[in-house]
């Protein structure tokens, strides 16, 4: 996967990922990983019962060392959260209280809205297999929740965090969705493109083609239809008239059937 | 992370899920699981590097037993999107193609507008190390590029699938942006595109279109590319194998000066 340009904004360290009491160093690592790899850089642990420093998540972040070497660890989330102004806490299990649910796109549009770097936000992530008590999501303003499929809802500590952060990252971009890419070419212009139009329709003239005379304009417009779709680059357009001019160059002269 | 409900429609199984010469178990396992955290079921793996059946990819799956039960092994990509009809590659290098990239987010949008079910789309994800081929990518009409951190850029293999699959997921509710036009028709399969790739390959093999023999992948990648990104209905695949046909029909037999 490939990056595109971003804003420095977006890479200035970002929301901070809280994670509480995570139990593998291999979580952590790839949680890491995946922070790094959307441009947030600001990881604290609470009391990692996987112990710290840890091998094992020094293996997983594949490099990111840059996070992990900015890791802080804290004993209590309230220690941890304290400097910031916007807390979200994802969680698994609905909870008896009553507090704004969010998606992680909204949690990344709301965090985007606050300084624009995130740097007063943060997400809490509970232990692998309880999640944050009620105690610690209390601490938070709002909750996470990520739509899962209802009969396979368990989803991976890092995999939450990677969403978390994509979304943050992503919500940024106001790049169109789809552009075509070119490489060192351009565009066909129309006229280019009529042209092949013209040569293509005469060689099939030409090759019989057409069964009818009243079927012509229609497949004529089949295929002109078909092409203008591929928005073809003027090279491409060349390529096209040499494959036309190669297939039917070969043909033999009207009628030698005299030879009989 | 929480599901909430969902539509039947999302948990259909969705668009194919196409792993080429996977080198990890793990990652097979981790992306069967995040398939199904986000309601796709149907897994392809192209010659897994890991080896098949796999039991770290059995261990790392956490239970998404129904993805790997079903899942089919192929030797060749081209095989294993036979029955597609929009095919997107996911690939981090930058590609001297042209052709449309999507965001995941794009992407998802695209395989919503179809049929809603998604079942006639795929992505192909390359090998971990070093990506999809050009030749793979030239099979897909888009390519997907996940934004992200420039200064580290390196997406693990199931996270890349998890964003997909979660893209396809959450956009279910979002209007699509894009639809293809298709009146009284359908989409080519893959395997109707492939075949004609092999008729014009022949065709222009017949008669010397290639100037040199080094010059032919070249240029069959970039005809394959520009029809590909034309998503060619079934009836124009049809229509351009008359072209092809006809063009070349004419010719005479390869020597018959024996008549001399």
């Amino acid at each position: 996967m490939a990056g595109t340009d971003r804003t420095q904004a977006s890479l200035s360290g970002g929301p901070a990922i809280v994670l509480v009491r995570a139990q593998l160093g291999e979580n952590i690592g790839v949680a890491a990983r995946a922070m790094l790899n959307f441009g947030l850089t600001d990881l604290r642990l609470v009391r990692p019962k996987a112990g710290w420093p840890n091998v094992k998540a020094l293996n997983a972040a594949s490099g990111a060392d840059e996070v992990l070497a900015r890791v802080r660890i804290f004993d209590r989330v309230e220690e941890a959260v304290a400097d910031l102004r916007y807390l979200f806490a994802a969680t698994a299990r609905d909870r008896d209280m009553v507090k704004p649910v969010v998606s992680a796109h909204g949690a990344a549009q709301f965090m985007r809205a606050t300084d624009g770097a995130g740097s007063d936000c943060g997400v809490l992530f509970g232990p692998e297999r309880t999640g944050l008590t009620n105690e610690e999501v209390a601490l938070a303003e709002r909750v996470i929740m990520i739509p899962l499929n209802p009969a396979f809802a368990s989803l991976n500590l890092a995999q939450a965090v990677i969403l978390v952060a994509y979304e943050w990252f992503t919500v940024a971009d106001d790049a169109p969705h789809e552009r075509l890419r070119q490489k060192g070419t351009r565009a066909a212009t129309k006229d280019e493109l009529f042209n092949f139009f013209g040569h293509l329709e005469t060689a099939l003239d030409g090759a019989g083609f057409f069964p009818t005379e009243t079927m012509r304009p229609h497949m004529v417009l089949n295929l002109r239809n078909l092409f203008a779709r591929a928005e073809l680059t003027e090279q491409e357009v060349q390529t096209l008239h040499g494959v036309i001019e190669r297939l039917s160059r070969a043909r033999p002269p009207e009628a030698d059937s005299d030879t009989g």
